[in-house]
């Protein structure tokens, strides 16, 4: 028996979730949403309508694109955007051992 | 913002989660699968049948049924049934815990 779980941020609404870090970690390393997107089997146009709904609940930009246009350019992330993408995932792994110590106190 | 989440036990499939949590605590507590299941806007039958797969997959029984019925008599928790619900219960707190101060920590 294992243990499994789903964590998000929300306020009243989804804002930020396993999905969207992956997506902006994925554009962090390659430098492009559709470089990114392909890898995560998302369309460019899913994955940057994503993004901009995140933005919006968010109240400030993750990424800076570059000139080019969206997709042939480039796209960073912006300082905010970082100190997401990296507060949730320092979150995640204090979550993640958490939950694997409870379960062996409890289960194992 | 706040951080929401949803644990479950499984292997391979589905086991144990917070629906089956909930009912059994609520036929603990009333000693009858009717009225728990009323309590968690359930039929009978759904409810009936969540803890039959359940008790598949766990290998044990989690509840005994008195006379007059699955429906009409009343049930309790087996030994292995309150256990379960025990330490998914202790479990889920320590969880709850833990995720509270690394949310604190990292988006507080």
């Amino acid at each position: 028996m294992q243990v499994r779980y789903k964590i998000w941020l929300e306020e009243g609404e989804h804002i930020f979730g396993e999905g969207l870090f992956s997506l902006l970690r994925e554009i962090d390393r390659r430098g492009s949403i559709n470089q990114a997107a392909q890898e995560m089997h998302m369309s460019y146009r899913q994955a940057w309508g994503r993004i901009k709904k995140a933005e919006e609940r968010l109240g400030f930009r993750l990424l800076t694109t570059r000139i080019g246009g969206e997709a042939g350019g480039g796209a960073e992330l912006t300082r905010e955007g970082r100190r997401l993408v990296e507060n949730f995932h320092r979150f995640r792994e204090e979550v993640d051992r958490a939950i694997r110590e409870a379960f062996a106190r409890n289960f194992g």
